[in-house]
């Protein structure tokens, strides 16, 4: 029988023995092992593909800092670790950590400093007008709603994406970077290792973990610990289907072949506990530009849902998870420009109630959300969702359009948000609440700042950040 | 450290040797003690409170059964295990076990003459007009959205929800019948006795399991296996903020004080995977008596959400999950009538205008719904919703009302629905899908029927019959 853990007994010697065992190498494995490596520890990293990256390197490479970063100011923003805070606590879903919340705003500020300080370079100029990674090589974008209803009411917004300096998809850039930084580091690389049980006392201890290499087994024994930084379990159909099944319907999964949940199941058979596993970022980028903010996101009922100048990520949660998947963005002609993400149109008509008719919905519904929408719009306001004011403008110029927006044809691009219970040193909890001696864990493979309404660059930052603490405590362990 | 599982060398010696053991007395737990001491298992149930009943004996004592079982026919009801299955398996959540709901529908008609055949009397008396357990001692009731849009049109419907014969709360009935039938059984019963620990070999089979009572610790071994049927974490915090926090905001928890999650944790720490743990039955009995399924259920926005008719299971189940427990169902004079569940009215006018205006509502937005609703319902339809045409009926007659269906004052009724991951057999899987040797589970401690969209009754019957059968695995194995 094989299983996810193994006595100590059935080992009857390892193979090789270090301080700090690290499972994976994304950014908080590497972030992790950097950490722990430079606290003194011997310390080794497997990674289960041919190099280091994983999902991190096929990110869009944002990292959510804020609280008044070097770059921030550089660029002439002010923020404060107090308004970071109460952005993250309103809008990382229904019962996010606030104690991980509290230090990582606390921490950002220095959290930056030492990402630049491995090595990753970021242009200090503000990119205006995109969500997410800029087309440009800039440093600095939105990344979240702080500008949106409610969050605009809750704490004064400021742009706290981190992007490193290239054009488009930057995650190969800050990869690169961190695995170089773990090169030049004391700590060790074993690519093409993949970890397969953890070996685990009968007290509970862990003292180490077993992997497969080419075919061959390695024990490694962890004398001060091992921490999981093996990501998410966005390509793992059973766990996804356990779990939070809408997610079945997304196009895109963004995940690393590694993103098989392989480190949360290695903590749960150590007889961990898991956290938000029906949590995900699910990414609608329907409002890009920014000009179709302007627009209406309605449902199969022809109903709007949700205030359009949210964030993606926030859009398609709502989209995909409220709504099954099904939902419209209608604009009229005075709104209508080429979308940054192409999509299909979906229906046109020279009045709403054309429009309604070509796709399908309810006579009359679409007609009575633009005309209530309208009726408002003229005074610059949305009773509705408190669309911000400057993207309220009546549809009243035909023709009518309506981009589609559903799972079948769109891109919602999803990864998942839960996963093993840690406190904030990174120390992997038992279903008790007590930290499994031995046992860290950092990234996706955890559960970390945000079970909702994501912001993007919160798995970077909270994996590198968590990642390092958890690195360090292993090593004082 | 006190910890959820103990290696054997632990035990110095046990204080007692079962074949089986049972821990938690509610209905999946007698069931599985009748048929593992009628397997010829020498078997011992183990009980935290002073007596058996759990959430069983607090429960309305609905169970969900149906195929044409020997109450159905007797009440001139016609119905097969193929519309049985079809509507459960449309019905239970987005990715219910299809293998879970193929077996209960093919042994449903056994599964009654088996409850009655323990003594539990059922009154072959149709009660017509109501949802879940009825005010008279009556048989049989409608107990789900079997003939509500969309599951009419998927299978043919028919009432399942089999009620043991006394007026109103049924489930002390049940209970006191089942656990009279494991007192005449040769199978023990054990109360006062809390399962802290089991006991689980360093090839992970489990061996036992270590009880408190009264102070003392009991070491129990178990031959052939430990069934957990501790029931779900309704009365959990830390569970329910990890798993699903929205649950926080109802009024009324269904769980015995025993519904803490302690056999989840249990199986977690012997390494046992979970499911479905956001899942929860939200019950918002709003539309009681049924004439009131004629009004609209609305959220903050003024928009409808959903089919009136649905069960009221699903209509909770929406407006918690959907619409964050922010709905009023609205009524005008021809529809109003006093509500079953007493119910705040929260605003009465004159037009729709007026009582938008009282309920807070943003202008035009309850008004256009109405207006909507009426131009179609004048020809008995709801193309928004397809609520049943003879529920459907234009609101025009003043004043209008409100009746009050927000979390903050209403009746929201939740228990949980995930938990273990068990086979078919009850035996509880661990995270690489294998079975854990010696451990099985039943009931609300694993995830069962329903993942969602709850029917009353679902739970009970997925307690009892899968209870059973974890019992006749055990003693055979």
């Amino acid at each position: 029988m094989t299983r996810a853990v193994r006595d100590p007994s059935e080992i009857a010697r390892y193979d090789e023995e270090v301080d700090v065992l690290v499972v994976g190498l994304g950014a908080a494995g590497a972030a992790a092992a950097l950490e722990a490596a430079r606290a003194g520890a011997e310390t080794l990293v497997l990674e289960r593909a041919s190099g280091g990256g994983g999902t991190s390197a096929m990110s869009g490479g944002v990292l959510y800092l804020g609280g008044g970063t070097a770059l921030q100011k550089a660029c002439g923003f002010d923020d404060s670790p107090e308004a970071m805070h109460d952005y993250l606590l309103a809008s990382c879903g229904d019962a996010p950590d606030a104690e991980k919340i509290r230090l990582y705003c606390e921490g950002s500020v220095e959290h930056y400093d030492w990402i630049a300080a491995q090595g990753v370079p970021f242009k200090p100029v503000f990119y205006d007008g995109c969500s997410g990674e800029p087309p440009t090589d800039d440093g600095l974008v939105w990344s979240g709603s702080e500008r949106a209803h409610p969050f605009v009411e809750v704490a004064p917004p400021a742009p706290r994406g981190h992007v490193p300096r290239m054009e488009h998809q930057t995650g190969p850039l800050l990869m690169q970077t961190l695995c170089a930084a773990v090169e030049a580091s004391p700590a060790r690389i074993a690519a093409n290792h993949r970890c397969v049980a953890l070996v685990q006392a009968p007290d509970g201890a862990v003292q180490g973990a077993v992997a497969e290499s080419f075919g061959e087994e390695r024990r490694i024994r962890a004398r001060r610990g091992v921490i999981l930084t093996t990501g998410g379990f966005i390509n793992d159909d059973a766990l996804i289907e356990a779990h939070q099944p809408l997610v079945r319907r997304c196009k895109i999964r963004v995940g690393a072949e590694g993103d098989d949940g392989s480190g949360i199941r290695l903590g749960m058979a150590a007889g961990a506990a898991t956290m938000h596993m029906d949590a995900a970022s699910i990414s609608l980028p329907a409002t890009q530009p920014w000009g179709l903010k302007r627009g209406l996101l309605v449902n199969a009922q022809g109903q709007r849902f949700i205030n359009e100048d949210a964030y993606y990520g926030r859009l398609g949660e709502w989209a995909l998870f409220h709504h099954g998947g099904r939902a419209w963005l209608v604009v009229d002609d005075a709104i209508f420009e080429k979308p940054d993400y192409p999509r299909d149109v979906s229906a046109v008509g020279e009045t709403p109630a054309e429009l309604e008719r070509e796709l399908g919905l309810p006579a009359g519904s679409l007609e009575a959300t633009i005309a209530l929408y309208n009726r408002h719009a003229e005074r610059g306001e949305d009773p509705l969702f408190h669309k911000a004011s400057h993207y309220v403008q009546p549809l009243v110029t035909p023709p009518f359009g309506a981009f589609d927006c559903t799972t079948g044809s769109s891109i919602y691009a999803a990864f998942t948000l839960g996963g093993l219970a840690t406190d904030t040193d990174g120390r992997v909890l038992d279903v008790l609440g007590a930290p499994i001696p031995g046992l860290f864990g950092a990234g996706r493979a955890t559960s970390g700042l945000s079970v909702g309404g994501y912001s993007s660059g919160l798995s970077l930052g909270d994996g590198t950040f968590f990642g390092r603490r958890a690195g360090r405590c292993a090593a004082g362990s």
